[in-house]
């Protein structure tokens, strides 16, 4: 066992997904939907299983027509006009993209710097490529056992300057974030990028839930603000975009000579992307504007973000209330978990979320994640007293989870 | 730009598979099928991408109803039962699976042991987790200015000893070989085990073209050997299995305690693998037997062969006869390149079989690979006057390709 797998822990999704199964819970866990992708996505992926050009290997950078279609796509939002040819990469997911990020650019004790909480895969992902993560907080601002915003959590930029060395490589920053929801703005985006620049620093934009935003004038993408596209490789996600997050096809923006490492290691590690399903993301963003998709998505997710709200309003327990991405982060503070429960040995290693969530799952019925996976191990007591549930669900199922989750009351 | 990518040449696939587009040579290059998978596994895909259970994540070892089709399916070819749970993890692809396997075994300066010629991401995959990659030919044992079996290219396994140092770690076995076509024989895999026992290191068994052989008494596994299975991990391949190399399903199988750092660092580069594709492998798994699919395919690909062989035997070009894989290597010395061609700068940097794959895709108009992509420079002399062939193509390709290159004579 080499040691760069030495030490990792069991992740928090291979405990609570197959937890929630064994229990019969509703899943509230992990980000996935369990509603179907639109049927045009759908249709477009019949299809091209009956076209044999796209049952074999794909270009590694991705297939053209899939390329053609992010850069049209994407144009418009990035302010310029992408070139499909060096400009975009298709990637194994975001996850795999992410990852050939650090590859292509992570020597030995490089650092990155995260903004904490993060998606918990970046940490291995980064040490796996010889990295070492740097931790700056994003702390709420607010009055916490409140509501409140997800805008109300906050970076200190002075705190996250102090976190730069010479060693320090890359930033890594997440819009819309998950597990807060929160969407950086304007202001936040410029301070960052002013932070790289000065410092020299490869922004990684990690931006899968980019179509997920219930602000329409808020979502603004870094790699826009002025001299950062030259520093900026922009991650996105088919799988939050379509619904389709079994199908893994992620992508990387951002000019040739930055996505260029990144392809490199990226042709190495899975040579290429699954072609079918690039074909049928393709279609989808051929399609989507006409069917006006993407605005119907966020109407309907804004839908079923106050559909969950309404559950925790009614049991009192305060909420961050997401601009973005598909995630409530509630403070459980005032839930009773029995002080003499059975918990398995395994929950007594970990923070008293994982203990909350797991008694959740099991006796309400109700499958939500312990957000200190999200933090490191000197930062997680900021985060014990969260959960974070998902509403990437259906509403019938966030009614049954409205029905378990009221018996708390 | 890190280490680890910086002394990347650009692979040979994205040389010749658009030089082969481009000309519109007949693409007998890069292994991948120009005919259709077989309808029943389309069926499934067609249908999985319905169900949307099959369009969200799957567990990170793979989807149950694969990995039980696997072990169903592969237990007997093992001699024992395979734990479809812990025995058995799905990949996106065998290239990822065997870059995990590197991932998670080797440490800065751990040798692997390859037989040369060896498939050419094997090095990037290696190097890029630190390993050291240690080269050991095998040679053609006949004379290559006839034709000769595949089984005549030999390994000498004194001086395979010879290559072992404390540092050695894994030792990577392909059969059948790519590109030699070579499958190892019950006494050549005898004697690589005994080798790896005695010094106690890791066997990768890459057996992605384990269903195409044409001697079905023939294809051994080394995994099946006395205490062998105890440190062996068998690489497949759902694309060279179903004709659909550009689905990304592969898998390893092996114990429990060997396949799990393997599978620790999977998780974590790609999280899972395309969950609809997943499913429709695992159908075609369950139905192959009574729809007698492997027998037959290989009865279609014994026949390609021929086709193919046959065009060199008119050119009296010799050839190495697979008994394995759908590769075909060439001995191209009385190709007569004019002396006066103009190359690209690109090619004069290459060994001389570059050249020869590029005339032929160009002026000719049937694409090869040059197969000194798959030795270590100091060893590339030994293949510079071949040319390898696939025959994963229809009948009308290979006809239209013995039509031009029946134009050398
Ligand atoms: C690696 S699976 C996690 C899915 C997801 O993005 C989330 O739930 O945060
Ligand atoms: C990495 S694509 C190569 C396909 C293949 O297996 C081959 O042609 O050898």
């Amino acid at each position: 066992r080499a040691e760069r797998v030495a030490h990792f822990e069991q992740d928090v999704w291979s405990i609570f997904t197959p937890l929630a199964l064994e229990c019969q819970a509703v899943n509230l866990g992990q980000g996935f939907m369990n509603f179907s992708p639109p049927d045009f996505v759908i249709e477009a992926a019949r299809d091209a299983v009956t076209r044999n050009d796209c049952n074999q290997y794909s270009h590694p950078k991705g297939r053209p027509r899939l390329r053609n279609a992010l850069a049209k796509s994407y144009s418009p939002l990035f302010n310029r006009t992408l070139d499909a040819e060096t400009e975009v990469v298709v990637t194994a997911g975001a996850n795999e993209g992410i990852f050939s990020i650090f590859a292509g650019y992570l020597d030995q004790g490089s650092e990155v710097i995260l903004m904490e909480p993060f998606f918990d895969q970046y940490i291995s992902n980064i040490t796996m490529n010889g990295g070492v993560p740097v931790y700056c907080p994003i702390r709420p601002a607010g009055d916490s056992t409140k509501d409140m915003s997800a805008s109300e959590w906050k970076i200190d930029i002075k705190e996250l300057e102090s976190k730069i060395t010479p060693r320090s490589k890359i930033i890594v920053l997440n819009t819309p974030h998950n597990p807060i929801g929160k969407v950086f703005s304007r202001e936040e985006l410029e301070e960052i990028g002013a932070l790289a620049t000065k410092h020299n620093l490869l922004i990684i934009s990690d931006e899968v839930y980019d179509r997920l935003y219930f602000d329409p004038m808020k979502h603004q993408r870094i790699a826009t603000l002025d001299g950062l596209w030259e520093r900026t490789i922009t991650v996105g996600s088919g799988g939050k975009t379509f619904g389709t997050t079994g199908w893994r096809i992620g992508w990387l923006i951002g000019p040739k000579a930055l996505v260029e490492p990144a392809l490199a290691a990226h042709t190495r590690i899975v040579f290429c992307v699954n072609s079918p399903l690039q074909e049928a993301v393709a279609v989808g963003f051929e399609q989507a504007d006409e069917r006006g998709f993407f605005g119907s998505q966020i109407k309907a997710y804004e839908h079923k973000r106050e559909k969950l709200l309404n559950v925790f309003r009614e049991l009192g327990l305060p909420c961050t209330i997401p601009e973005g991405s598909y995630f409530i982060l509630v403070n459980t503070d005032k839930i009773q978990v029995p002080e003499d429960y059975k918990f398995p040995d395994l929950l007594w290693k970990r923070p008293k979320d994982f203990r909350t969530c797991y008694w959740l799952t099991k006796e309400i019925g109700v499958c939500a994640i312990p957000p200190t996976e999200f933090y490191s191990k000197p930062n997680q007591v900021l985060a014990e007293n969260f959960a974070r549930f998902a509403f990437c669900k259906t509403d019938e199922t966030l009614d049954a989870a409205a029905e378990r989750l009221l018996k708390l009351k």
